[in-house]
Formats: C-alpha cells, structure tokens, sequence
C-alpha cells in the first residue's frame, strides 16, 4: 500500500535537470534547471540537491548534460567519449562519500560507450536512461516502503535522522518511504525528526516534506534521542544511507553512529532504509568508507550568523559509519537484510 | 594547582548583584545590575545567569536583594520575615531542576529567621551570606579542579557539554574548573565543546570563556561524540550536574545522558563535576528529579529565525538524567566520590 506523495525532487525536463532548491527549504519553494555539467557539480556540492539516490539521478541527469553540450561542437565520436569521461569524473567528485552518484555516473558512462550510434544517438540514450533511472528510483521506493511497513510496530513513534526523504530521493523517500507506507497503513503512527546539526536537514527538509504530507512529526534536537527512548516514547529508528559496506556496515549523515548506540541502549530496533545501489560489495567493512571533511562555517555559522567564539578549532565529518552490531536490518526493494549481514548481503547480490 | 581565570559572573557589589549578562555572549559582553528579587527572578528564568551554581548565588543575592526592597517600607519583624519567605517561595520557582537554587534560598531563609536582632541586621547578615556563599563558590570549585586533574591523563582530549564552566559559577567553574586546573598542571591538554542545542551553550558560553583563557577548544555538534570516540580522539567525559540524587543519578543538561552512552560503549571515561550542595541525599533516584519543560521557540528558532517547517511539534525538555551505571565518577570538593555512589554518597554526607 502506497502513498501518494506530491514532491517531486528532480525531474528531467526540457532538456534540464529540474530540482527543489533544498539550500532555501522551509522558507522558501524554488525550482531550479540546471542545465549544464558544470552548473549539476555545484548543484550537488552546494547541497541545492542532496540525498544520496536523488545524488545519483543528479549525477546520471549530469552526464546527459555533459553529453548535450559536448555534442553541440564535438563531432569525433572518440574525442567526445573521452571528453565526456573527463565530465564524468568531475561529476563524481562533487561527494566523495554517496557510493549512488558513482554507481549511477558510471552506469552512464557505461553505456556511452555500448552504444553503436552516431554522438547524437549517445546523448538521446543517456537522457533517456537518466530518465528510466528516475522512475526506478520511485518503483524502488515504493517496493522498500512496503517491505519496510510490515516491521513498523501498530501506533508506532519512529524517530529518523537527517532527510532520506522524497526530498533525498525523485519523490518518496527511502526512511521516509518506509513512514509514507507505514502511515498509509496506519494513520496513528507519528514520527519524531532529529534537526541534525550542522546542516539541520531534518529540522530544514524532513519537518517540511512530512508535515506537506500530513503525518505528524515532531522536532527534537540531536542530543534528546536518548531521553525519549528511555520514556518509552520512541519505539523504531529508519535512517537512510550513503554507502553501506559488504558486512552492513553504513555510512550515513553524522550523528547517526550516535542514535544507533543510544537505541541499542534502550533495545530499539534500528533499522537502515537504502536501494542496492547503495551497498558497495566492493568494500568489506565500514573503515574503508572515505569520510568527507565539510567546510567550518556549517558548524560556526546558522542562518549566516556566528554562534561561537572566533578563535575555535572545528572539526566537520559529514558522516559516520554505524558499525553492523548495532543494525537491526536494511530495508531494501529486493526484501529486510537480516544478520548476519555478511551473509545476506552476499545472497540478494547473488540473485541478482 | 590553580590556574587563574579572569572571568566574574556575578558578584554582589553597590547593593546589587552585577552579573555578565549570558543571553548575548559571545557577540556582546555586557554586565547587568540587578537590583529587585523580581529582577532576580527574571534574570534566572530568561538566563542572564545560568548554570546551577551561579544560579545558586543568584538566588542567596535574591533573597537579600528582597530584604533590602521590604526593610524601605516593612517595620514589623514577623511581617517582614513573612513576605521574605514569600520572595524567597517565588525565586525558587524561576528553575525548577536546580537543586542548587533551592539549597541557597533556603539557607539564607533559615539565616533571617535564625538572626536575634533588627530588620536592619537581618538584611545585613544575609548580604554578607550572600558574599561569603560566593567566595565560598570559588574555592570549591579550586578544590574540585585539583582532584578531578589527578584523574586527567596526560595530553588527554577532554569532552564537555553544555556549560559547566567559569559562567556557569561565581569565577573558576565545575567541569571547566577541573579543565582549567588540568591545564594548569599539563597545557597539552585539549578541550571538545559539544554545541548543547537548543540553547547552544556549548557554543556560546564554553567556547567563549575557554578561549578567553587560553585553552584550545574544538567545538563540535552534538551528534559528533561517537565519531569521535571511535576515532580514539577523545579520551574522556567531564560534565557538571543540576541535581544528583542520592544513588547518584545526575541531571544534567539535556543531551548529556547521549554522551554518556556513547562514552560507555566507547569505554571513554564519564565524570560529573559538581559541588556537595548540588546532591540531593532526600531523593533517592533520578526518576524524583522534576524535568524542565521549556520554551518551543529554542528549538524552532535560533537567532529569531525559524529553522524547520511552522506545523511541527514540539517537546523540549531542559534536562535529562544520566543513570549512575554510565558514571565513572563524582568529582566534588571533598574527593572523587566512586561507585557504588549509594555508599560513597552516604559516607561523604555523614562527614559533613
């Protein structure tokens, strides 16, 4: 059972990229077209677009770009290929951490280089991949929201971390997939946001798109998890991911290693909401899982003001990886992954 | 060893009680007089003063400040000592979870009605009280830094939340006291300062008085701790308490007991640094301790600006408690009290 849900985070369109402005979010609903592979690195770097699948379908969109504008003045078939690659490496650059924004760029570059047509002919199959892509990303979404629902105890409180949001996704959500199909189910279930500093994309996008959608959240600041879970007051934890290594381990937005340790604590379950294309087998545990260092003024300024003394060392992981102990199971569209993870991922990439 | 910090946050002086005002720090440096017990009331409630001991002082300056308002108009002892306890019930009201309030307020309400003489030399015995529990203030805390630096190690990295600092005191500090005696001993000592949102005092009141005084201080979100441990990069906890409870239990800002269980997964050592008077021996548990229910607007605005979407609730509770299992110590003026903290608890009270 599925939600509808009216946010459309990007969409190919007009020959651009379109995306919800998430830097202006909730004051303001600005679309924005990007329309070149340059302007989609900053789109990403920026944060305008964020989440790591809507990473990936900003990243395929960035190769289709790439492609449009190389085909306008490259005529030799080899040239443009490589001149697109370059292109492709820059996009992938934009954030270090989202395995998807690798996956989906070289799936791209991929079939750029299957294809046995003319360079007008690679740059129509890669918008329109980019374009299946997106729609995918939907029916994956919906297909984890239902697996994800049946776990979701009757009347529950689920508190989730950061936005895997429509807002992280084309449009439903990966952790908040899960809720949007679990409240379709059952409408008593409300949901509790952390703000999650620096970047406050819980406060800023998850309050936002779930209280559009009718479901009941409520704000608390990162350190009150704890508090809440031992009033019995929080029953489940869904969080999204940005790379999840072959043993389970998973990088996801800092603080979540934090709320994880604090459900096993109260006996929590702990579960992780991601498509396969988040699981990187490539990589046997989390400590191989390069962690992005972001710019100071996320942690020293809000809203452009400072919020501290000058002379201060900041230190501004954008992740952390929760170890596979402390997961209860990852949602996927392919069914839960249970431990031993090692184990159960390798079995759903086997069938694949 | 003591280290010399210049920092006064209130002092009773010209009749009034001056104090740094610590709602517009670190953007302003501003001393306010307050000179009615109303004034005192308000500067508690809106916290121009903030921290359980200063908060202490605050309330011993209120009470005296009462006395010299009713000895203007009041003649008749009883009716002067009546209104007093009056002033004294209201002070008390200002913060609930402070138990260092309460302790002072009613040692200086036992004084007036302990004194054998005028309304005159009432009012002049509880203006001289209120000093004496100020330099009183100071000392303790020298007390409580020499011990807790014994169980610094060397070069360590020492975390801290919230504000347990020289503002949060008469000058020295509880938990930034025992910092402050520890670097004195050993400057290769270093200081993280979790952000403590809502109010942020983490990032407005520690990071500004630990530069003040030389000490370097990395400033991190709330969400960061575990990071962090995992990364060996912090070495051990040190926070201060509102209200511990005779088993030990310690209330403490909210987002303490967060840091707490991740030190203990972490194996990070966990001390709280308070004074004797803010353990309260009639209260056997951490489940009597009132918990604080503050404004929304801390957690929906920051710098008057609204930060997530308008139809989002809110729970906002100011404290939390961290069960005595996750502390390894109680750092106080008269030793580093050790579990099991029932005994060690009733022991130090029976020397007293």
């Amino acid at each position: 059972m599925t939600f509808e849900s009216k946010i459309k985070t990007i969409e190919w369109i007009n020959n651009c990229s379109r995306m919800i402005d998430q830097t202006i979010l909730p004051k303001e609903f600005k679309l924005v077209d990007v329309k070149t592979a340059e302007e989609m690195y900053y789109a990403i770097k920026d944060m305008i677009v964020r989440g790591a699948p809507a990473i990936g379908i900003a990243g395929a969109h960035g190769v289709a770009l790439g492609a449009i504008e190389l085909s306008k003045t490259e005529k030799n078939k080899e040239e443009f290929l490589k001149k697109l690659n370059q292109k492709a490496q820059y996009l992938k650059s934009s954030r270090p951490t989202a395995v998807n924004l690798m996956w989906a760029v070289d799936k791209q570059i991929k079939l750029a280089n299957e294809i046995q047509g003319s360079i007008e002919d690679i740059t129509n199959a890669l918008i329109k991949n980019g374009i299946k892509l997106e729609n995918e990303d939907i029916e994956i979404n919906k297909k984890m929201g239902d697996y994800g629902a049946e776990v979701v105890p009757k009347g529950a409180t689920i508190l989730t971390h950061c936005n895997a949001g429509a807002l992280a996704t084309v449009g439903y959500g990966t952790a908040l997939g899960v809720i949007r199909s679990a409240f379709a189910k059952d409408p008593t279930i409300k949901v509790f946001a952390d703000e999650t500093r620096p970047r406050q994309q819980g406060a800023r996008l998850t309050t936002w798109e779930l209280t559009q959608d009718g479901i009941p959240t409520t704000l608390i600041t990162d350190g009150m998890c704890s508090y809440f879970m031992s009033k019995g007051m929080i029953n489940m934890v869904v969080v999204g991911a940005d790379r999840i290594a072959a043993n389970g381990d998973t990088a996801n937005k800092i603080g979540t290693y934090t709320v994880a340790i604090a459900a096993k604590y109260h006996n929590v379950p702990f579960y992780i909401a991601a498509p396969l294309s988040t699981i990187d087998i490539s990589i046997k545990s989390g400590k191989e899982i390069p962690i992005e260092e972001r710019n100071h003024e996320e942690v020293t300024h809000i809203n452009g003001d400072w919020i501290c003394a000058k002379d201060v060392n900041i230190i501004n992981p954008g992740f952390d990886v929760t170890p596979n102990e402390l997961i209860t199971g990852i949602i996927t569209e392919k069914g839960i992954l249970k431990p031993n993870f090692v184990d159960s991922i390798k079995r759903v990439f086997e069938k694949e």
